[in-house]
Order: C-alpha cells, then structure tokens, then sequence
C-alpha cells in the first residue's frame, strides 16, 4: 500500500500500553495513513479481543505487530528515532512539534527504517528510554489540558507523517480532479449576458451604475467559474427571457 | 482557556453519532486543542457513561454541549461552515484538505461563530446536509483504507485549527478589513429565492431537478458570499419578476 511514501520503513512503537484498545486504535490510526509495521513493547494485554475491535479493518497491521520485551529490540535496525513526549524534563530537550518532525523522519526513511516512540498512557517513557531516541516530539496542546488519548496522538504523528511524505504531491492531484474550468473568453460572454439581462430587467441603469458590474465580477471571480457553471448561469439568464448578445 | 486564539468561536457539530464513545473521544480531543463548543444533532444516546469514561478529564466540554435535532438548527448564527467528508459524490467537490481548511476557518472566526460538521460514522452526512456547508473538507488518508475513527478525525481537525490559530497573527488585520459576510440564514434565503425564481422561469423542473441546486450551491458556496452580495443577487431575482418566499 502506497509504496511510493515508505511509509512501511516507519515503525510505531507502543511502549508498555496499558489499555488493549488503545493498541486496537493505534493501528486503525495507521492504517488509514499507510502505515504497517507496529511494535508493542511489554504490552499489558496483547492479544486482547478489545484491541481487535477498535481496530476495525486494520486488524491485519495489529496481527503483524512484533511484540518484544524493551525498548532497544524494538529500535534495533533503526536509522533514526523520535519520540513523544508531554513533560517537562530536567534536562531541557530541544523539542520539534509534529510537522517539523514528520519532516525530519520523512528525510530518514529514505535512508533506511525509523521509528516513532509512544510511552504508557499515564507515565510516559523513562528517562532511559527517551535518551534513547534521537528527537524528541511534542504536540503543542492546550496547556490547561495536554492529555491527548494515545490513539489521538498517534493519529495525528501518522497524518503528520504521510501529508509530509506526500509533500506538494497532494495538492497536484487535487487539481488534477477539478472540473474544466471556464474560459476567459466565456466568463466575460457571460458578464456581458449578465449585464445585458439586468439593463433590461430595469435592475442596472447604465445611466448610474452603482458599481454593481465591478462587484458581480468580484463575487464570480472569487467562484473561479466552470465551463459547465457558466452554462447553467447562461441558461438561468436566457430563462428569463434575455438570450445576450452573443 | 487560550482565549487569545478564539478557538472558542468554533463549533465541533457531531451529526447523528452512533456511539457515546465517540462522543467523548471527541470532547476530550477538542478540550486538548483548546476547542470548548460541542453542538450533538439527533446523537444516538446522549448524555451517557460512556462517553463519561471516554471523555476523561474532558467532562465539562461534554457538560456544555448542545443537542439539537437537525442540523440547520446546530448551524444558526454561524458565519461559515466546514463539513468532513470522505465519500466522492457525483458533483465534484472542490476540497481542501485539513490544512488550508484550517487556515480558512480560523480567518472565519475572526469575524464570528463557524461551525466543523461531522457526519455519522458509517454513513456520513447527507448530500442535503453536505449542501448546508461551504467548504468540504477530505482528509488525505490511504485510499485502501480511508476509514478514520470519528475521534481521531475530530483530534485531526481541532490540532490543525489550533496551529493555524497559532501560527496566524498577520492574517487578523486581513480579516478585520474584509467586508461583512453574509449569515447562514441569508444565504438559504437566497437559495429558496433563486430555486423558485427559476422554477417560475422554467429553468428548474422540480419533477427533473438535474442537481441544478447542489450545482449552485457548490458556485456560490465557493464564493463566500458577502452580505452586501446577497443583497444583489436577491434585487436582481426581484428585478425579473419573482419576489421570492423571504
């Protein structure tokens, strides 16, 4: 799936996750950005029935989960790895939010597999542990209540990962999928039916024109009109009784 | 709570969610990006211990929040909506993803209420309630398995909102010297006016309606109408003859 991200050299590593379903969650979070390989170090419950249900149609990146007992196993062949982490340490981190890092773990993978860290749910990771990791990672959330469920957290580093992945890529296939749109040469046919249509309505007086013709171009011009939108406003416009003049 | 990022302004509006879970998920995914406004149209069981639990110490955002039956009511007052929506429709939506619709909605609630609409779990919203809302939003997720829980999609949402209100700043005097848009409430006032204007013309047959509204809706919707515009486009219907319902 998605090969062309790699996507699959990036491993989530869940560490000493209490609750199953939040493991069940994590990987639906992955899987819905293209990511596959999970690792569970020292899970409290795994398998557990729980995690398969909140897992959804993700169930098959959950039975592709290496579980292992600490840390440095699930690390081992990495070429770079970030971590999340909420608290303040005394050894003051340099800390990247998620986009500055997803940019950083993106560039990694390209040299070979790395890893993102999770600690437990209520206390984290160790100091040990997060020495460990090359990049600390912290969600900038709101100071009064930072609690992010681990399944949210994962979610947004996977979507963080993959809109970094995809980079400009997603914005060109975007307009690729847009309909045609309309010619200059049609938009102004149709500002000239338009203002020919409300001249003979009584609604623009030529004689004091209000700027109102300025105004609709602004309005239809902020619309970036289609080839086939222009023709339903030519159709309106002729429905009432005024075919323009062209 | 970060008032200074007017976060408060923006309403999370859960449509007809099948599981108080989620609901939770989705209060405590709120109250950790600063969002506080939770509105719940028709929400299969709400209030419910469930979404208690899932809520963790985001209880008061869930206390706070508005059940209403339909979705037009959770949307009264708002200056700009944004719904989620993942399936394809056959009009083709012109979508941001949820970066840029961040950057639109925060530069919306500087200049009043927004609302981020999301539909049922499994089947989404309505091609009617998708016609209610300006902006469609598509989460940029793997096409093999796009199927993001509602918790995890809302946490997407509110961490976008928060680093576009975050990283902001320069864009508020912009905003501040645009002109005043139109209401909801305006803006389906001229819907209605224009549906039976070309109803009375002919254009419309409501026994063939060929989508020609949500075809409209679509055109205008990417227009962001201004107050000052709605007044036009109604004097100028008025102009041909149909005084409309409103």
């Amino acid at each position: 799936m998605n090969d062309f991200l790699l996507l699959d050299r990036v491993r989530v590593v869940l560490v000493r996750t209490s609750h199953p379903g939040n493991i069940g969650a994590a990987a639906r979070a992955m899987k819905t950005m293209g990511l596959a390989r999970l690792w569970l170090v020292s899970p409290a419950s795994f398998p557990d029935p729980v995690a398969e249900a909140r897992a959804s149609g993700a169930g098959d990146v959950l039975a592709g989960a290496k579980v292992v007992d600490t840390l440095p196993e699930a690390l081992d062949g990495t070429v770079f790895t970030a971590a999340l982490t909420a608290r303040r340490r005394d050894v003051s981190l340099p800390r990247l939010g998620p986009r500055a890092a997803a940019a950083e773990i993106v560039e990694w993978r390209a040299r070979g597999e790395v890893a993102l860290v999770f600690g437990n749910e209520a206390s984290g990771l160790t100091n040990e542990e997060l020495g460990l990791c090359a990049l600390p990672v912290t969600i900038p959330a709101n100071p009064d209540y930072a609690s992010l469920n681990l399944g949210a957290a994962v979610q947004l580093m996977c979507y963080e990962l993959r809109m970094a992945a995809m980079g400009e890529g997603a914005c060109h296939a975007a307009a690729e999928c847009m309909p045609e749109p309309a010619t200059h040469d049609e938009i102004e046919d149709f500002f000239a039916h338009l203002a020919s249509a409300i001249v003979a309505s009584g609604f623009l007086d030529p004689a004091k024109p209000r700027r109102l013709m300025p105004k609709l171009r602004r309005l239809f011009g902020r619309a970036r009109l289609e080839k086939g939108e222009v023709a339903i406003l030519r159709g309106i416009l002729a429905s009432f009784g005024i075919d323009g003049n062209k």
